[in-house]
């Protein structure tokens, strides 16, 4: 078999697969008490929010990814999960840990509740039956479920070559079941290098806790426990079941003969370590039968709580290694193989930490002898086949030598140290600083755009599934019951037509437009030559003027003469206004300060005015140091990742400081402003101020008016204002931009955030 | 005053002004008489069509150009209003004569119906009540009105060193108070010099008839007559009215005068040779005491049967250099100079192409020694004003010397040779041939695009106001009503969103939602670099591959390997790309002929195959000279100004032939296809031919269903098929385009015209 592979498959087909994963996480309050707070109704319906919901109990947070092409992108998007969660869930915290927090007795349990629906009520009736059959406390166990399968392609080429004489289905299903099985058999390795539950807190009676030592004032722990998860206190069915996994009818057999016997109540109380998956798993076993075996999951991984998604992106690539050795690895034919992958799960979950034998096809082996004979083999596997994964098998290998190592351990020793809830706490307390300084971007996609990022997030919050159709063009669709809307840098998108774009994109029809429809904007004129425009020169010497190409855009080739100039300086202005395109206006030079004003629908979002890179004197810093401590924070970046840039100290600011008779180590005083540059775009550093709360309402209605001129529902106005904070100050629109940045208004440098990404989908229909 | 122009003004600034031109025209069968069919109503609503409407008749069609900066202009315009009109009136001409045609007894003059509405029904009453006051005929008399006005900066100088103690509306009332007295004083050279109306035909008995001499077999004239439309025997009020043009106020009161005492209607009956005109001129008293003269209406010109538009170019400039002469010439206080200017008139009306004497403040004056006098003094005027009109000024100089030059002596000497209704019919059949010749284009506007040229005539002809934004962009607004729509060039609508238009853009995004949808696309990959495309190459050697830059347009950059070849030619395809865009597509190469498919809202209004430059053998000619015939269509052009353009033989030709063994000097048998080139461009010379009613059925739903997917209610959809005889033949869309050409469809080489230009008026909601 690894022949095969390795005749068949390079690297990236082998590494590439579709993964998702899934994370369970308990809400808590600052002690570490669980949450009885509602699930937070921004996450949308806990029925249809295919990323975020809750299991069990109101309080217990499930997150789901997509399935993915890569570990990195799924682990990724397990983060953006835990970010957007955790600023969602105001003063609470997610706690870190498989075992639960600090909680109530049975009773006081908040159960979800999956609202009125008869979907919902029947959710709500089947968590009632679980409260009853195994007791709340087991239900709030959290863990991660790994859900895989290879690319189809791969099945499909394995198929032409070993399938002869079955058809693809049946090849598919013997393909995913010999994974399964190999699972159960070897699964203890991967309780034994993820288990991450051996301590619990007190208020986790249970008969599990009378055999265990307290290790600080409110937690218990066993000695060589790995995983209490994965133990019999753990998460289990009430008794010890043996599904068939030779075939899939033997399988849904099994399922239905426990079901019938009422032992469980459907197929999802069949707690087994790995499941078979198919197309529709709501309807699991005709699925299962119809389509066969779509992809398997993995449910013995505890939650590392030393990461805040839950799992190292070296311990998924581990799974994947070992799923590819499960999926090449023959099998024998020992009978009780089953009840001996049971046994072995639960000594590893209790004494792993502990020199201890396992059982082998009936014999006992040394668990190291047996681990490592395991590593050795799939280290072969990832040399044969360049998988590269040679420093992480290294890990896993020190791992397997060294207990010490073990996850179990580390939480073992940092209980010991500050407490079991201390300990946890101060885990959450550093993730959720992490979320929320991440709350501007989306990880994992950070090569897109801000403002893509921010309503792609905001979508996933809400249950608004979110689709990349062209990555680097920022191009989504966002759909969500029967509705689909197709987006383009976050406000490019159906709600506007095409000609209303076009006249945005047209100065010269923007203003007459806005003309035609009372709104002022400044008198101006055309011109398609330089020699044309050289001829009218001398009408506008010494008038307030801007000279710019007709279409381009960011400022490019424009001039202004705020106080208008000789004729030389306009012919000057022209040339370099020609160079950028073959129509040129000349208009009438605006007083005032600009302003950005967002309009979504009938309303203005947010405005914005943005000032040119500077420093804030406290008497003692010098501009370069003050320059320093401004940069420091995690709001600016370089190369349009973050909501503001960094300001950079180059020959512009030294050229425009020593004009003012500064330099770079001149001390401000206290409260001194000192600009560094003429021009306020955020890119070279300006900063971002939001006036959405104080601008004249009047301002706003021309903004809106301006929008509606053109019939756009997104729509960026820039609106030159002599003096806004008189509401009869004379104004000018300068602009109408139909692809207006949302991150500016969401995470300005001064002033509130703005939810503009809600506004954007308000407008689209998927929020009410 | 001559010096005060001469300071403020500049020559543009005096030679544009507003112009606005009427004409109407009787429409005859064959045979000059005069038409009983109703007006076409594909011209829309005769109330509410601005440019094309009717006078008094039934079949006299009036053709109204809106106000243009310049008279070049107008008169394009006017010529673009007479092909519409000539392209829809079928076996029908227009007459090119002022006098009518061939005309039936009074009582069978079809008068104008303006249908049941109440306006209309006002109108077709006060038409009934001309015709029993004025008879029928009398009505049938067609002319030009020339509506002017200066530009308002003009007016505004002037008020500004002149208008001292005015108000500006008392100053600009005065202006053209002051022009229309003296157009009144001199009208009788304006006559002299566009005067065509010499001859009636026979039907048209009258008293006047008698008082003629039969010049051929159907037609009257008499010696040295210039304008009979002028005389006594043409359109005049029963009375001779002489209203004040002192004031608004006192010309207002003479009207209300003249209504009271029931010698006329209303203010439209008095039928005086210059016009006041103001902002709402269906409310004229109101308006002009209101609102002001806001421009002056000529109606002495005479329509000039040697202009298919019934105008020169050269006569429009010189009544404008007229107008200012009337503007800048002080006026005398003598009282009776209304009647003088009526006896003026009708004396050059009957006798112009004689010696006679005229009256000048009471004396007489001999008819050239007073129009030299005008002249040398508009001569001064166009020397000081640098008017740059010497030669026009020459021709009338010229004009005036010799009245064997006016147009009434070439109309009468025509008729004389050629009988009355032959020499009218004759001009009026080359006018339809050429206005057949100019259908596929916008006569002034051919420096904008075809499909745009297309659609404005298109709308035009319904009477749907065309205003024209950005000409360079051809982006235009069309409005009827309250309705208003923004189109840029042509097929960039309001109908389409924003997102759709950017799917379609984006080649990878279209056939994602394309496959979604269930409908073929060409299957392939796309790569961001080309080492990543480099090391693919292997799984495409030898099949069937297209590979090509992701965003770029017009076939720059693409490869095509029908058969498959092998990598090195992958390779280089791939850089060729990789130097038009960041991203590369290679696709499976699809079998078979490509089909554009125009989707218009729900149906495909056309389909069309385009094949490379060809000549087809007739055994006689060589290859060089039957493109040299080909090119002979004045379909083809150079530069997109016509639907096909000429062939050119090129190296690029040279190399096709003689890769063939064949050169330009070859003989091509009969009905032999000879083709030049690979590409079917048209701009290469290509032909387009129409396939609209052969195409099945099942590939016009394709088309739908894909424009559909991406929800595009205009789309360019290019099929490929493979046997598109074959209803069952495979298929793939190869691209989607937004910005669809409707000239290709509208005017193909081959095949029926198709009327797309309607069809998107249809989907604009302006056509039912």
């Amino acid at each position: 078999m690894l022949n095969i592979y390795k005749n068949l498959f390079n690297k990236n087909e082998l590494l590439n697969g579709n993964f998702g994963l899934e994370r369970e996480a308990l809400r808590v309050d600052s002690n570490g008490y669980i949450s009885f707070k509602e699930h937070p109704s921004v996450l949308g319906d806990k029925i249809d929010n295919p990323y975020i919901t809750t299991d069990f109990s109101e309080s217990q947070v499930e997150m789901i990814t997509p399935a993915l092409s890569t570990l990195a992108e799924a682990r990724d998007f397990l983060e953006v999960l835990y970010d957007i969660v955790s600023n969602e869930i105001e003063d609470e915290y997610l706690w870190p840990q498989s075992m639960p927090c600090d909680i109530p007795l049975d009773g006081n349990i908040p159960v979800a509740n999956f609202g009125d629906g008869e979907e919902g009520k029947n959710a709500t009736e089947y968590r009632q039956n679980l409260l009853e059959k195994y007791g709340g406390k087991k239900q709030l166990i959290s863990g991660i479920h790994y859900n895989f399968s290879f690319k189809e392609n791969i099945i499909e080429k394995l198929y032409s070559n070993l399938g002869e004489g079955k058809s693809y289905k049946q090849f598919k299903n013997e393909f995913y079941l010999k994974i399964a099985r190999n699972y159960l058999r070897y699964r203890w390795l991967l309780i034994y290098l993820l288990g991450g539950t051996p301590v619990l807190h007190e208020s986790y009676s249970d008969k599990c806790l009378k055999i265990l030592q307290r290790i600080s004032h409110e937690s218990y722990t066993s000695k060589g426990v790995i995983s209490i998860r994965n133990s019999e206190c753990g998460y289990e069915n009430k008794i010890d079941l043996f599904p068939s996994y030779s075939s899939v009818e033997s399988h849904v057999k099994s399922i239905i003969n426990f079901i019938d016997k009422g032992v469980i109540e459907n197929s999802k109380e069949l707690y087994s370590q790995v499941r078979l998956k198919s197309k529709d798993n709501k309807n699991l076993i005709e699925s299962l039968l119809r389509d066969g075996v779509q992809y398997l999951e993995i449910r013995s991984i505890d939650i590392n709580p030393f990461e805040k998604s839950g799992i190292s992106i070296e311990d998924l690539r581990f799974i994947h290694l070992f799923v590819i050795y499960l999926s090449i690895k023959e099998e024998n034919n020992y009978d009780l193989w089953q009840e001996e992958g049971l046994f072995n799960q639960r000594a590893i979950a209790k004494y792993g930490q502990d020199k201890i034998e396992l059982k082998r096809d009936g014999n006992l082996v040394d668990k190291n002898e047996y681990a490592l004979e395991i590593l050795s083999e799939i280290e072969r596997i990832n040399k044969e086949l360049s998988l590269g994964e040679n420093d992480n098998i290294e890990r896993i290998r020190n791992k397997v030598l060294s207990s010490s190592l073990t996850y179990a351990n580390k939480i073992t020793e940092k209980t010991k140290e500050e407490g079991y809830i201390k300990a946890n706490m101060s885990l959450a307390k550093a993730y959720k600083d992490s979320a929320y300084q991440n709350r501007f971007k989306m990880v994992g996609f950070e090569d897109m755009e801000l403002s893509t990022q921010i309503l792609m997030k905001e979508s996933i919050k809400r249950g608004i599934t979110v689709d990349i159709l062209d990555r680097k063009e920022n191009f989504i669709s966002l759909s969500k019951g029967n509705k689909k809307e197709y987006i383009k840098q976050a406000t490019e998108t159906s709600m506007d037509s095409y000609s209303t774009v076009l006249m945005m994109e047209n100065k010269v029809v923007t203003k007459k437009v806005l003309k035609e429809h009372g709104i002022r904007v400044p008198l101006g004129e055309e011109f398609d030559s330089l020699d044309d425009a050289i001829s009218s020169v001398k009408r506008f010497i010494n008038t307030p003027v801007v000279i710019k190409p007709k279409s381009t855009n960011f400022g490019i080739g424009i001039s202004i003469f705020p106080d208008g100039t000789r004729a030389s300086d306009l012919i000057k202005a022209f040339e370099i206004a020609f160079e950028n395109d073959v129509t040129v206006l000349i208009e009438e030079f605006i007083k005032g300060k600009e302003f950005r004003f967002l309009v979504i629908g009938d309303e203005v979002a947010g405005v914005l005015n943005r000032v040119p890179a500077n420093v804030i004197g406290n008497g003692t810093m010098n501009i370069e140091e003050l320059v320093e401590e401004k940069n420091k924070s995690y709001l600016r970046g370089k190369g349009y990742k973050t909501p503001l840039e960094k300001i950079k100290l180059d020959k512009h600011v030294d050229l425009f400081l020593s004009q003012r008779g500064l330099d770079t180590k001149y001390i401000p005083k206290v409260d001194e402003i000192v600009y560094l540059r003429e021009n306020s775009n955020i890119s070279t550093g300006g900063d971002s101020i939001d006036y959405t709360d104080t601008m004249p309402q009047r301002f706003k209605d021309i903004a809106v008016a301006s929008a509606r001129a053109v019939d756009a529902k997104i729509c960026g106005v820039d609106l030159m204002i002599e003096d806004y904070t008189d509401k009869n100050s004379p104004y000018a629109i300068i602009e109408l931009n139909f692809n207006p940045a949302i991150h500016i208004h969401s995470f300005p440098y001064k002033g509130v955030e703005r939810k503009i990404a809600e506004k954007v989908l308000r407008l689209l229909g998927f929020v009410k």
